[in-house]
């Protein structure tokens, strides 16, 4: 058992908002802040959604009651001061390292020196947020994947400051909500699986692009030789394509090229993936 | 239906044997080929054990004692005339150009016209090839995977010089065969699966040479993340890890430090993968 009882989730997002209920799901109880009372009702959807996907997907949730009691164990706040005194924050607002910056600074201040910070950024390094937290050693990386309820992977990442009995117990604390910690000793940029996943996508997408393959012979193929439910650009639809074409765009690891495809074969269609109906493939 | 009824498989190595056996499994007369007669006790001994490994793994090959009519479908010879008589002759020599030269100059003058010729080739592309064959038309890679009855992808493809009629044939050819034919539209070094697996294979070492996790840890990450069966460093262990090897010291796709690292880990230890007893992982 870790010291932590009492949890705070900063952002209620698609990923916020799960992280906040599944932490919530396994006996914590936690706080869940954003920035305004529209966020809060939008939350509030977001949690009353979230708890009926558990009942429909997740074993126990239905019969025990379990997504109920889960839902009274989060608590609504625009006070950031309400959720600085948690032992544990879980920052997970937008990827702009402006924002990012002004709540760690008033966070750091308000919450009492014993609290962990945890960063859920995916495309920012904690090395980027360290010094406006005001407690390095307290500091790290807990990055969670979309439908944490299924893809339960914790990558846990510090910075060189982050104090080795925090990262343990980060990755214990990963370990209480149900997930699986996977430790990253050094600073990563894309940590562990989108260093491996975006190099597949990348080459799911160049064969496509370049006309070798079709997309359903593409996706066969990977299939077939690895016994994986998804090909690549079955992947990309269900992560949806405007995440890759971020990617691509990026100056240090994108494809200018690629990017402009996927822009103006699907993105520029309004073929986004599984949630807009098509994709590389159609969905009913 | 195609109007291919025999077939010759030149080269009896892993793959090679694999190629001849399975196409006589599906109903074909098949000639194997190879250069001595050395060569050809040891072709019996592959056919023998592949019989073995299909009444073991796949379904009615023991029942219907249709393992045992797959080895009397075959017939061995070191006369590349007799495999020339062959309405298909699939080319399975050692990745060495000098040697598939010699091999598809003979069997051009030797063959019928009608005769096509495919490559099985990994690493060369048919256009390095077809200028040898004497029939740039009738001349296309038909790209096996290891362990055929399981991985059953067949990547069909051509050069420009390619007649489409020939490419459909083929194709058609491969489905008879039990095979998933997938259609290469444009030559592509490393067909369909190496351009994916390759990334996702040199990602994976990336991060385990770099000390970013735990070998254990990526292939969790992997596995949590795309319900994929096995991780990178599982794949490599299961090919073994002198291909990759080869691949990495390659210059064009080349990774030296990655390929330094690979060598004095693994490779210089007699850590060779699940073959060996040993790879990134122990094998009981």
């Amino acid at each position: 058992m870790t010291d932590i009882t009492t949890v705070a989730v900063l952002g209620t997002g698609v990923l916020g908002s799960q992280i906040a209920f599944q932490t919530a799901y396994s006996g914590f109880a936690v706080t869940a802040y954003d920035i305004s009372d529209d966020a809060l009702a939008a939350a509030r959807e977001r949690f009353a959604r979230l708890a009926a996907t558990y009942r429909a997907e997740v074993p126990g949730a239905a019969e025990d009651g379990k997504a109920d009691l889960a839902l009274m164990r989060l608590t609504l706040t625009t006070d950031l001061s309400v959720a600085a005194q948690a032992d544990l924050v879980i920052e997970a607002v937008p990827e702009v390292l402006d924002l990012k910056r002004d709540v760690y600074i008033k966070l750091g201040e308000l919450a009492p020196e014993k609290t962990i910070f945890a960063t859920n950024s995916s495309t920012l390094l904690p090395s980027d947020m360290v010094e406006f937290t005001g407690r390095p050693d307290r500091f790290l990386a807990l990055h969670f994947a979309n439908r944490v309820w299924k893809f339960n992977t914790a990558e846990v990442m510090g910075t060189t400051h982050t104090d080795p009995a925090v990262f343990a117990t980060v990755q214990e604390f990963a370990t209480e909500i149900g997930m699986v910690p996977i430790a990253i000793h050094k600073e990563k940029a894309g940590y562990v699986l989108n260093s491996l996943l975006v190099p597949l996508l990348n080459a799911g997408m160049g064969l496509a692009a370049g006309g070798y393959a079709s997309v359903e012979d593409i996706d066969k193929t990977w299939r077939i030789a690895t016994g994986a439910p998804l090909g690549p650009l079955q992947i990309l639809d269900v992560i949806g394509l405007t995440t890759p074409y971020n990617i691509l765009t990026h100056s240090s690891t994108g494809d200018e090229k690629l990017a402009t495809w996927l822009k103006e074969t699907y993105i520029d269609q309004g073929k986004l993936g599984v949630a807009t109906g098509e994709g590389f493939y159609k969905y009913a």
